[in-house]
């Protein structure tokens, strides 16, 4: 139900959206959990990235993003970008009349059931891990328990570059993570949807007795009960033809769907480029 | 003189920009060559980086920052980034009616000279060596030599993050310019405003046969001698009190102020954060 009594329509897309192409592990996600939902999904490829930039840079093309989205009617929307939801969600939501869910809170509260020895770490962009964000959140739930966080700006033009196996990664994984190791942590959150991606690496140097968060996994599944309670969960199946996923960016297509394709089964055909300072 | 026969005042300062804190190499060698010149420099720390994102893009960019500027009253215009330069300066030169320059053509000009086995690499990012800007420039002075671009995502963060002197960097570097090695170029372009910053890598990983042209430092000497030819150079010393640099962003200052002030001598006090959405 929005303001006005009006609810939104259950038949409606879910609006999922992030800096670039990191997002797209949770769209995949979504994909996954929840097969029979349609999914407009906006890349903000002319401006990525996030994560170096300032709280108020980040709410401002946030709240564009969300004018785009609503103009297309969607029925809920995925901040599927960590910087995003870390600086901006808390200021979005209350401009907005339809549900919106971030992937720090649903990554926060599951590491914050995992963790046994009470330290948690937290890996991504310079944005998050300066935002204290899955801290916050993960003290509101348990606050005895201590969160450690680390900036690793390097990940995500490693993975970007394609470097997924490979010993620089391995390398920059090991020196990163020394510090987490040290401390004795026993859970980690991939604080950045890039990171599902090397999940991998981080997992070998971490050590199998570490339990890896993926908050792209967590948000899928949080979503989809989101729209039961609200009962917006589409409920027929699609029919041949649908289209089922849409796909936006604000710089050209090409590199984006590469990425794309890369990362989902279902073969991306078309990204349309938007002028997203119009919004 | 501009269209209208006017001249622009000898004594206001050069706008100087860049996608973010890359220019600042330029404006570094335009400070120590033509010292008694006023620099406006804006980095577009909010929409960095350019290396990868499209022509349409960064011309709608570079338009908006050259707007800026002029309403600084700006005498001339270097356009210090390489996928500005690449992509936008053509077009936006003939909308502009001071003198611009980019950082390519001076680039191209001495590696035509110093080439003696007529082949020639280059190294940029993504945009820069897809545009293949520096190719058509050196092919105009000398059609016969071989132009071989390599895109190297991976310098720009790796500089960012501090690895100058690096193993990691080292290995990244022995791989991208691997085929250039193999190719035997004697004269490689360091064509990203931040190259300049490991160009000790690069030089050991290339050999001391290959000559390594910074067109940063050619830009600055082309600016001089252009000034020079329009009457436009500053012949008076700058006085006691003089505000000689300014320095505007995009986004929040204080990490481009700790990036300029690791590179640049002279201390960099403030840098305005201003909304270049709004030009």
């Amino acid at each position: 139900m929005d303001k006005k009594g009006n609810g939104p329509d259950k038949y409606a897309p879910i609006g999922v959206f992030d800096s670039g192409v990191g997002g797209l592990t949770v769209a995949r996600e979504i994909m996954r959990q929840i097969p029979d939902e349609k999914i407009i999904y906006f890349g903000d490829t002319a401006r990525v990235p996030y994560g170096s930039k300032s709280k108020e840079t980040i709410t401002r093309y946030s709240r564009q993003i969300v004018r785009f989205l609503r103009k297309q009617n969607v029925k809920a929307i995925v901040v599927a970008c960590n910087t995003a939801s870390a600086y901006a969600l808390d200021e979005i939501e209350k401009e907005t009349d339809i549900p919106m869910i971030g992937v720090v809170k649903p990554g926060a509260k599951v590491a914050s059931e995992a963790t046994r020895n009470g330290k948690i770490g937290v890996i991504g962009t310079e944005g998050t891990i300066a935002s204290q964000i899955y801290a916050r959140y993960i003290k509101e739930l348990k606050p005895q328990v201590n969160v450690i966080g680390k900036a690793c700006p390097l990940f995500v033009p490693l993975v970007e570059e394609g470097l997924l196996k490979d010993p620089v990664t391995d390398e920059i994984a090991k020196r990163y993570l020394s510090e987490l190791i040290d401390i004795d942590i026993d859970t980690l959150i991939l604080g950045c949807t890039h990171y599902p991606l090397i999940r991998s690496t981080v997992g070998r140097v971490m050590g199998e007795r570490v339990t890896l968060v993926n908050p792209a996994y967590e948000t899928a599944r949080e979503l989809k009960e989101m729209l039961a309670k609200e009962n917006l969960l589409n409920d027929s199946s699609p029919k041949l033809g649908d289209n089922m996923y849409q796909f936006f960016v604000s710089d050209t297509a090409e590199k984006f769907k590469r990425f794309a394709n890369s990362i989902i089964k279902y073969g991306i055909l078309t990204a349309k480029t938007i002028n997203i300072e119009e919004y």
